[in-house]
């Protein structure tokens, strides 16, 4: 079961949007244990359209576009997908029913552009698009399927998982299963990693794989397992993954598939502590990443973005000498900032403070750009530590965000292990 | 002058990370105004590579790779693009003494796995690459270009940036002529904005296209021009943005290609005014969206990521009674808080605070997810307004802060037009 993946817009090939699409749309198809062999993304332009669907239908079973269907003129999308499955426009009032109950909800008025969306090929059958105004359009010939998807990503996402995955999945059965594993690894880097595991990597059996995802601070390792029989699969893709967790021991923060402020959430809860942040350098970058998941008030209290040095000592409470004498970017600075945070603001038995140089200026003699002081609070105690991260303002914040969340996650899970022995 | 992208990687296909080398390449080239033609992402397999390699060198006259090339056995790239240049792997040790230099700079050992980076196919002119360890290869054959990059993609954007682009402008000259000119609208949908510029579309000479990029809570609309004749193509494109600009009006907040954040910085900047924020449901997103821009500390000062209703009251001086009587998410609410946060813990002319609920839990019978309270605050007055933001929670924190920002910059932009007259 090979899937295609189109992605249209002239936005993207000038750069200006990031493509989300494609990685969503792959993602929701490799659960249904289904192959994307290629993503093309392509301009709005008739020809480009034309040869990528035309290729596309060649190679795989399942082609999903996405783009080329808003009420705005450049969409052509409809003309040449008729050129591969026939049929002629017409006037769906279904279509228009839904637009005018969309907008409705929205309190938009349905202008005539609009109401053209209900211009649609006969040779498809349409689902209706429930948040938004662009009908999805199902095309089948020849065994082959064509899925055309609007291209504003929550509309996407919204109709594929709702409306288009489940059809997909009653449509095409699943044949040989696929497995992953995964493996958060610190402090190791890529190439040390896959020299230690160079005899792991010879000793495993042609149906698995091993692929490594540098992160912004860790290696994520994916174990990759194909086989018909599934807990044949499941049994052996375990023993491998603990082989891997035995060689790393404690520089492995996790082995689940989860992003590291979903891990901290976790262990928080699991502890029954409640977490507050103060950030400087990483400009609430922490705060937004724990905030996007879900649940996160159940453990995190807020904090404070200590930017200036003003709110680092009034609010903070940080002693101006300390700023004086050792440099807002210092360790005791690091260690005060954690303090006011969890006692002063928040009252949190945990906490994470940062401060640094993010560049491109700020740099002085002695703390040159990607200077990082990151502190991390526990019921224990305060670890506090500086770095130097390479790199852009957006590596350096990417960086102090995730380093400073995987010393947390660590000095919880040292707790857990004392607890338990 | 046509360019293909090409993206390995087996964990594009699987949706695990998203792809944005390939955004940042297009950027790069659309800046040279040369056309990226087509993006293709494949996984780590030599069929996949090698289709995707034949294809671009036949329609382009540049091809860009990027991916496939770290220290990791799943790297096959070399030998595919060795079938189409030719050449045999040979040990270069400038490759070695670069891998060696790159190495003890970030105080690692230089393993075998690393060392191997040093075999490079001898059809290829090595680029070496001074924030990595993988070399960058120049391949060239019959006119056509080939330049293999790394995936990682700070790596693959310094590099690109700082050596391989460069290379590529004296490679190639430029042919026709560019032009870009944009337009950020508020409070107009695409589809209504579209109707009222049927006209102005029709009138378009045929070497002048306008796009739209609906956006969380704005549109960008971009004029895309292509002439031989650079004073004839700038003249028209200024006159046609000036028609947009007049037909929108107050609803054009900026006429340049910048982030809201940027926008704001910049009129923060061109007042005097320094700006602090009191973010609950945005959970930090604001002060990362400011603090992400070079020289942010300028004008903004910090603030609060008031998430649970202790730090809204102890730290911002939010009346209890307040949210006992309207609820946390409520408009007097909203005001205290960025009364707070300018007031009491920042001293700042201006101010945002957000308050709602991102969902999906959270919703009361009154208020269902998606409800947003925003204040903003400038010299002159504070506005209060709410909000009904639709679909998930990632969504409602990126329209909550665009709105945010937006209904600021207005505000700065009256109290400017307020002193000219």
């Amino acid at each position: 079961m090979k899937v295609s993946i189109i992605v249209i817009g002239d936005e993207l090939l000038l750069g200006q949007v990031v493509d989300t699409n494609s990685g969503d749309i792959a993602r929701i198809i490799s659960s249904a244990n289904w192959q994307v062999s290629h993503v093309v993304t392509i301009g709005d332009s008739e020809n480009a359209i034309r040869k990528a669907v035309g290729t596309a239908l060649e190679v795989s079973d399942l082609v999903i576009t996405t783009g080329g269907l808003g009420p705005t003129k450049d969409d052509i999308t409809k003309q040449v997908l008729m050129e591969f499955f026939g049929g002629e426009l017409y006037f769906d009032n279904s279509v228009l029913e839904n637009v005018i109950d969309v907008c409705s909800r929205r309190h938009i008025e349905v202008n005539e552009l609009t109401r053209m969306q209900a211009m649609v090929p006969s040779s498809c059958e349409v689902i209706q698009n429930t948040v938004g105004t662009a009908p999805i359009m199902w095309f089948e010939k020849n065994g082959k399927v064509l899925v055309a998807l609007p291209g504003v990503p929550f509309e996407m996402n919204e109709m594929m998982r709702k409306a288009v995955f489940p059809r997909l999945l009653k449509r095409f059965g699943n044949d040989v299963n696929i497995e992953h594993r995964y493996l958060l690894i610190f402090n190791v880097i890529e190439s040390e990693i896959a020299a230690r595991l160079t005899q792991f990597e010879e000793s495993l059996p042609p149906y698995l794989h091993l692929a490594y995802l540098p992160m912004q601070g860790y290696v994520t390792l994916r174990i990759d397992g194909m086989h018909a029989d599934l807990d044949h699969l499941n049994h052996i893709m375990d023993t491998k993954q603990k082989e891997i967790e035995k060689e790393f021991g404690s520089n492995v923060i996790w082995n689940e598939n989860r992003s590291l402020a979903e891990i901290l959430l976790l262990l928080l809860k699991r502890n029954n502590f409640r977490l507050s942040t103060a950030e400087s350098c990483s400009g609430g970058n922490i705060a937004h990443a724990l905030t996007l998941i879900p649940g996160s008030s159940e453990c995190y209290e807020g904090g404070v973005v200590a930017y200036s040095n003003n709110i680092k000592v009034n609010i903070l409470g940080v002693k101006s000498k300390s700023i004086e004498r050792y440099g807002a970017v210092s360790l005791p600075v690091a260690e005060q900032m954690v303090e006011g945070v969890t006692a002063r603001v928040a009252h949190t038995e945990c906490g994470i403070a940062t401060t640094g140089i993010a560049g491109p200026g700020g740099a002085t003699a002695t703390k040159p750009v990607g200077t990082v002081c990151i502190a991390v609070k526990t019921p224990r105690r305060i670890l506090v530590d500086s770095f130097h991260f390479p790199g852009s303002r957006k590596r350096v914040i990417e960086r102090t965000t995730n380093v400073a969340i995987i010393k947390l996650i660590r000095e919880i899970k040292k707790l857990e292990l004392e607890k338990k022995s």
